[in-house]
């Protein structure tokens, strides 16, 4: 563990000149310091509200599957996370809010898999039946950085075909509340392995500040994916990345949010799906009510005319929906 | 019901000169001659594979909602049918695809509704619970035919905003399998309330003939909707409807599918919406393994990393979720 | 289809000696005319408010799986249902109590099956999954008259066991409303394919008259069942059955109920189960408040400390769960 | 916290005299020294496989709602645990058997609430939606040792009616595994806040050893409760408790489990209730697979035939599900 101040040096993200003056703090992770729970642990490193962090991740195989015949027993545990990150002033009661500035894949190559007892289609540990799983598959996506796009190559035919790169992080969150430590496979009120493509850049996320320094943590970042995850992967790759956080006083919220300049947008993660629904809803028809100052039975029925749903994924032990409004239906934010 | 058979005289939708020396007929559908179960019943008209249809449908109130003071208690019906129209030919096995080449809203005004007992955020019929269900709000939404914009103004503070229009059949579908009949709020194997917007000019339909001549109904025109439709109503328009409908003997399909020149899409129409995903993703495996050639196993990995997910309701009794994939990631076409 | 009427010759349930001055309508079913829908449809007979009924069902199979090498494939149509019956009197609005007076297997072999695509811990239409189905399988049940007991009898190893007979109608219900036709194996609002051990001896059931006459249907009887049924069979008998039918004038109900001397029950059926238990306790808490007086609050909370659930089935369309609570806990009912 | 080692002195539970020459280890609870968590912390008192444990809780609320007037707001922390106890010996992949050997209820009254955001018939947290919740309710039930019930009193009338007593630990539990803590409000697989009434005496529960000593923790006692909990609360009380721990080498169980002289009982626990079913029934297969020999799908066709499900509670943030077969229905046990 070692970190680093600087100042101004943006080595991604090009178009940040404008954060020029803000303080980076870099912080290199390798598998000998990864987490796999969501705690209140020591942190790695402590940033100040409005530093910029430049870290990475490693895939959510610990870098472990590497070419053709490796399996996923060669796995020492699932979404190794880089963190925790103590934010200074974070205190319960607050938001934090992450501005993903730039991610990169960080290597020529992604993996995907089917895996035994997980996936939308096949029986897990909390859909069991009585068949046997589906059998193992690992899946190799070279990662093309000049034409940003990864490859997908059929196991049983000759197929191959081009995917664009949206690289995003699969896990980002923070420490429970209550005193809770929660797997590095669980989305929840923490945030956590929410596996939103809204983790990218350009978006701001917003978690709930449950533990003095908020304890920022990330990791399983993904270079594309489908909505839903059905299968339980996505382009599983590691990522370098540049994100800058913010402390926002006083203010709580009670599920992450996401937003960026033309929406904004609520999490709901739980099953079944129908209740995330109602979670993402009823934080969105709240956001609109208490900020946009319409009342909460006309944001519910404007919603009804143009929200959005966005179905990230059906196969973690919770399952993760983000609804959205543009901001163009909203009036003026309250000041 | 009056019939006519004209020759290639397109009224709307004047892009569809290919196929002008189709038969086209008309069918002028009121409140009179509606219906409120897809079933086995006489047909309004009769149709040959390849015929167009020219027709109309009544909003989901039947119309009854008018002006400020008018309430749900002057609803007869909901969602009243326009049909059913018998296609020769169509016998049980084969599949009914009907294109979709002009939608029109019929008027000049959008309705929108809270209606207790009904809504995601709501107690309801399915989902009851000991709160009182909340107040019932109507909502006016002005058409602006040359801008294609409807208007949703705020009941309690006085924000307005245009929503872009997007005429779709909440409402389409044919008589049920196995002698059922079912109410026109339903959405199921036989296609019916299921709200789609894919339901939109420019798409095909399919759906699975049950009895014979398919039995075809349309009706609930949405001007605009929201992903979930979570409080119950779009905005609520009568529709002047031109579509194609042609015969696909021998090929049989289990629930209803979308598709277009860029996509292949499946429906899931059931609870909880972890099901629906489970139906629409196991009918899209296996339409890509049938008529593309991928392996199941291939073709759940690449959903898994380029899939798209619509949440097209979660207030009917039964919910609705199109899962799709571009045909740009796909193999060609087997013949 | 043959209709006689007696007067007072009651063949079984011997203690029912008080109602030797009712009238008793006897029908017998065969193959030949059982139904497979719940509709409205001619009845086979009609009875009077007060009548009592001597009939019979097939069993779910259509009574086709007789011995060992028989398969589903001779299976014609899943739970023929024997009626329907039109009741004097029963206009919609009205209730319909239906008292199982007698019920005997009528035969002396009971059939269980796992049927691929149908069970709980199986991939099914509705929760549908990329393996391959388990496989079918046929288990027979001699049945013993005399000890009242069938006999399980495993075939991958030698191992029998005695189960006590509770012969009940897995089918019992009414011709839906809305111009609905329901298939046999679904249960709703009108009852239907329910799988509740309720629907037995000392036990009586309601239903909303949704037609004139109410229509009722009986089918698919069980000689034993565990609770959930969760391979999908019970022990599957032919039932010979007594019911005495009452129209009740002006009491409309929403969900079937039962009662017997002991207990208050109500009927919840759909899916998740979660939406099974907020139906049937929304309806007790209304029945308790209504017919004996408590307010909902005072009958939630009592409700939480002595209400019993019997979870019927989790396999059919939509599940079912019984909730009740024992009359000593409850006030003098209102006159 | 203080600790005893006793010999052979049975203050309750008398029936145990069998037991006179385990060690017994006495531990006296209060609002000072319980959890709130199920982690991995040190315990409060070491036994020995074998050793019996004598011991009290506290109600759910910490003992701090005792009179009219006293409000929800008034507590510090839900479900206050007494414990861990770290058992000698216990390893991970070890099971921990607890037998309950006596429970009394430790005072004079029990509190039954409505809490707002809390019941099966009330938005919550996870199930929100946009009506206000229903009132907070406070319901005091005066115990009588003599006759051994409690008194329910309705607050809207003047009705009251006495329950018998069933006491039983609503949570029972140990450390999770992975790392996890989880709130005490939550049931998993670690066990937890299950709302089993199994947890009584006469039974024994088995856990997963996920830590070494096993970390047993107790609380929130039930002086009866209704199936399902569906208001949220039971008639909650303090207890005075003795169990017996034995560790069992070598054998790894994946969820709770109980067992008694006569039928062996599995815990299923999530959300929705579909999954809870799946889990348990699986695991009971499994169970019946393993110690008594059927094949897994005589096993499941035998379970459809005679299983038992005894719904727990629908209110916690996972579900529980116990499904149980009677012994009499199984070969003999495997040696």
């Amino acid at each position: 563990m070692k970190t680093y101040i600087l100042i101004g040096l943006l080595l991604i993200g090009g178009a940040n000149t404008a954060v020029a003056q803000d303080h980076v703090v870099k912080y290199h992770a390798t598998i000998n310091d990864v987490k796999y729970v969501y705690a209140s642990v020591p942190p790695v490193a402590r940033l100040k509200s409005g530093d910029i962090l430049d870290t990475n991740t490693l895939d959510c195989f610990g870098n472990a599957i590497q070419k053709p015949g490796d399996t996923l027993s060669m796995v020492k545990g699932d979404n190794p996370l880089t963190g925790p990150f103590y934010i200074e002033g974070a205190e319960p009661g607050d938001t934090l809010a992450v501005k993903v500035l730039g991610l990169e894949v960080d290597g020529n190559q992604g993996v995907g898999s089917l895996v035994p007892g997980f996936g939308a289609l096949n029986e897990t540990n909390y859909t069991p039946m009585l068949h046997p799983p589906l059998p193992e598959k690992i899946f190799f996506y070279p990662i093309d950085h000049t034409a940003n796009t990864a490859t997908f190559q059929a196991l049983d035919s000759h197929f191959s075909v081009k995917i664009p790169l949206h690289p995003f992080f699969g896990c980002i969150g923070v420490a429970p509340s209550g005193g809770e430590a929660r797997s590095s496979i669980v989305p929840a009120e923490f945030g956590g392995n929410m596996d939103s493509p809204e983790a990218s850049v350009g978006n701001t996320v917003y978690f709930p500040v449950n533990v003095p320094g908020g304890l920022l943590y990330m990791g399983d970042g993904h270079a594309a994916m489908g909505d839903g995850e059905i299968a339980g992967t996505a382009i599983e790759v590691p990522l370098r990345a540049r994100v800058q956080v913010s402390v926002i006083k006083g203010q709580k919220i009670n599920w992450p949010r996401f937003e960026n300049d033309d929406a904004i947008m609520t999490v709901g993660a739980y099953r079944p799906l129908d209740d995330c629904l109602r979670i993402a809803f009823t934080e969105l028809v709240g956001w609109i009510h208490q900020d946009y100052g319409l009342s909460e039975l006309d944001a519910y029925e404007l919603l009804s005319k143009v929200a959005k749903i966005h179905l990230n994924e059906m196969v973690d032990p919770n399952y993760v929906v983000v609804a959205s409004i543009e901001k163009k239906y909203l009036p003026m934010k309250k000041k």
